[in-house]
């Protein structure tokens, strides 16, 4: 299959190419490195680079940042970044993406467990993550008749992330294991599914 | 109890008017109609009419409008539009809210059941109503310390908003069943709670 990882070299997108290269022809799209670039949060380069790519049987989103602040602290501009980068990016990648999935195929975003586990801190990204499972599954069921599914991983903490903040590792999955989740996603033949990156 | 209902002149909110009234010092504050004046989609005005009504017990939102279309006829402005009026709108309910609630007191807001039961022409609008219950989810854990409860309701399509777009009424619940999830909301300890109004 010919998939298209956006967020190729972040730390769960990195874990995804490293999963999926063995057998699959993995195109990595990045908004800082290599032949494709795109940053999801300006639409008409996702537009531009899928352009380019042509038709493929899977893309995959592990790209978007939101902001973890306390509620208080959040500001309009923090829910604004949120709004418009993890959340509409990943939603454009789905509406633009749409059009460039062979029949069967595929599209996955990334959510996570926040969204339906929250902690203090996480109020902008519990609404973005949760919004984006709302999404999915009505987008699956009206991509259904053109044949795209639509998924969505729910990654746990990633162990490689909680050593970056200095974090308990013990707490966390390796990328590595949350990549076998989007490798479900595009080798099953799920859609509309939120899918536990725990559990798979 | 004194309680603010915000969207009061609506389907479902003169119906919680209706239903609250008897029993607590009912506000209804409306974009258009009344004493107490807001749009959710205008921070400051609900900022300006909560200060002007001062300390309550409960602030209900049942306010908001979102775009029912078509994935594929869904434009950035109408995703715009969603995530800036019935998401935000909300989300700044809970936010400015919060600073006006008395101990034990709550802030409920409105989602709907297209959050987990999508339909065909949904997509915007399930992204926003799962967002909000994702958010309400996060916010109630955060505002635990400062005693005020966060709840969603999660209304069915409502009998009256049926027959008034000319569809079949009988799959409705009927907008005075709905405002008892309002009641069990505000009446009720629970926080984090999403209300499924047709199990009330």
């Amino acid at each position: 299959m010919k998939v298209i990882v956006i967020g190729a070299t972040g730390t769960i997108g990195s874990a995804v190419v490293k999963l999926l290269a063995p057998k699959h022809e993995v195109i990595p799209v990045s908004r800082s490195a290599g032949d494709h670039r795109a940053d999801i949060t300006d639409k008409a380069t996702v537009e531009t680079v899928l352009a380019k790519i042509g038709q493929v049987d899977a893309i995959i989103s592990a790209a978007g940042g939101a902001v973890f602040k306390p509620l208080s602290d959040l500001t309009d501009a923090d829910f604004e970044k949120c709004l418009h980068d993890k959340l509409m990016g990943q939603v454009n990648v789905v509406r633009v993406g749409a059009q460039y999935i062979r029949p069967g195929g595929s599209i996955t975003i990334t959510s996570g467990i926040l969204a339906n586990e929250p902690m203090p801190g996480a109020a902008a990204i519990s609404l973005v993550n949760a919004g984006l499972e709302g999404f999915a599954r009505a987008a699956a069921l009206e991509l259904q008749s053109a044949k795209v599914r639509v998924n969505v991983v729910s990654p746990p903490w990633v162990t490689e992330t909680l050593i970056k903040f200095k974090m308990d590792p013990a707490a966390g999955t390796p990328a590595a294991d949350v990549a076998k989740a989007y490798a479900r996603s595009v080798e099953s033949d799920a859609s509309g599914q939120v899918i536990d990156a725990r559990r798979v």
